[in-house]
């Protein structure tokens, strides 16, 4: 098994043959009747039933999904809503799907300055050394703010070289008013998310980062919607693999995603969300299975997989 | 009782005569001995003996700085890292501190898109009609990233408008690095930073947002270390309280905090964490106050607020 956290990636993906990723946005009200018409768990004005039936929600996904795919994206956000018992949740969640043999990302996007991020780094990625907290197991990686440039990353990255782990640092994301700050045009002609790519290039190059594969551990989350975009951001981004929301739900298609990979087919994991996770509520799935969930979240993660190999580069 | 939170929290500072905040980032070892010395709060490597040493120290410091300082900011950070029995410290914090008098800043930088930041937004903000907490008491107001442009922002704005809270949306830091990414030019002459300070003075002017006073529940953190950008984004943000962090430990003097006030003494408010927190570490004060921690912390806020006062324009 290589060490090198982009390394094992891309092995995992080459295993399974599914550049992909299912990401864990779990709402209450979104759960099939099946988990939250049971009666200990189907009270949304109580939080302590709603965690639980998210919880037991999101492990069944998590076990769906586990031979398919080689990673998962955990959402901190759906988790700390439910404030400090959805957080224990998050921990829980991350140490199962990683005993399912899955990469674990944690969504987080933290971000701060000095010693404040290297707190956050440090417990982000659960640091053997600093946490004191036998069990605990943290996820792989964690997307990281890039904004307080490197200052903010450097903890960040000091971990994920000591725990062979990684970073995805924000780049581009994939809402409408994103543009507004991330594609405002510098006077080198360049847009703020390039200049923040060509950073993240040059943090990627560090020393002990860079695997086998000649990748990073320093990953980057790019979601440009315009072709020309991403193919110039996959361009000044040569050892980082891209980690690309927005599949599905968010609107992007297979098409879209194309020129995140590199022509040998390596170098990006996609991203869908809501459209696995509540494939249940998709005409085209229920018609075929009706009310068993569990087998919609397994044909969407298949149809996700074909979808994306099929206009990924041979 | 003016309802609009940036009124409110003027009228605090006029009270208290102290446009100044305290920034809460405990570290266990940096903590006094008289507390690291009790039996059950002795051990670093006892994560709960550790928490319970951390809140010890925050209850009390707050409890020495509540009649002299209008707020006080508490940085996620330094919670998280204990993991979810963190989390639960930094409300049961926020909640001694809200009941203390004390106007609370709840320091995550948190952001994301859609309905990631909707859930970001409700929770940091405690929106009391998705909680379901009774008695949770969330900050008076949280820290915002901006790089996601206004869609990250607005579920902020929203919960703010809504439950007379406020935000304070990260334009400026004051780390070393920050300035690659913060300082480059844009075509129009613009750096990112004032750049993404027009944005927020357009975000802060929506409806329902701007009280008695002129200023808006849409702050701004700025920390420019240098005076005529400080003057610069001043200006460009007429509506915002500043929140400045960086005075004392992180370097900056009262004379570099000075352009961040209007002619009139309103518009900043001023942080400082580590030299009040910790001026018992400080010569100054141990040549005076001796082994008597509590009274450095309080010596330390009080020449803080005397420091910032003789450099705001009257």
């Amino acid at each position: 098994m290589p060490e090198n956290f982009a390394d094992r990636l891309l092995e995992a993906i080459k295993t399974k043959n599914a550049p992909v990723c299912v990401g864990i946005d779990p709402v209450y009200n979104k759960l099939p009747a099946e988990i939250t018409d049971q009666k200990d768990l189907n009270d949304e004005h109580d939080s302590e039933a709603a965690l639980d039936a998210v919880l037991e929600f999101c492990r069944r996904a998590i076990r769906i999904v586990a031979p398919l795919v080689p990673a998962v994206k955990v959402n901190s956000a759906f988790f700390e809503r439910y404030y400090w018992e959805g957080i224990e949740a998050y921990y829980e969640l991350i140490q199962e799907a990683s005993e399912a043999g899955l990469f674990v990302i944690g969504d987080a996007k933290r971000g701060d300055i000095g010693s404040t991020a290297e707190m956050y780094a440090r417990a982000a990625l659960a640091d053997p050394d600093f946490v004191n907290m036998d069990d605990l197991v943290g996820p792989d990686a964690v997307t990281v703010s890039t904004y307080f440039g490197l200052d903010g990353l450097k903890p960040f990255i000091d971990v994920a070289r000591e725990e062979q782990k990684g970073i995805f640092a924000l780049v581009r994301t994939s809402n409408e008013s994103a543009g507004v700050i991330q594609n405002a045009k510098l006077e080198n002609g360049l847009t703020v998310a390039e200049h923040i790519a060509q950073q993240v290039a040059d943090w990627a190059r560090g020393e002990g980062l860079i695997g086998a594969s000649g990748y990073s551990c320093v990953g980057a989350v790019v979601a440009a919607r315009d072709k020309d975009q991403a193919v110039r951001l996959r361009g000044m981004m040569p050892q980082s693999i891209l980690l690309v929301p927005g599949y599905g739900a968010q609107g992007a298609t297979a098409a879209d995603i194309a020129p995140y990979f590199k022509s040998d087919g390596t170098g990006a994991l996609i991203t869908a969300s809501r459209s696995i996770l509540y494939a249940f509520d998709d005409m085209k799935y229920v018609e075929r299975f009706t009310s068993e969930w569990d087998k919609c979240i397994e044909q969407a993660a298949k149809d996700f997989i074909k979808e994306v190999n099929a206009v990924r580069p041979a």
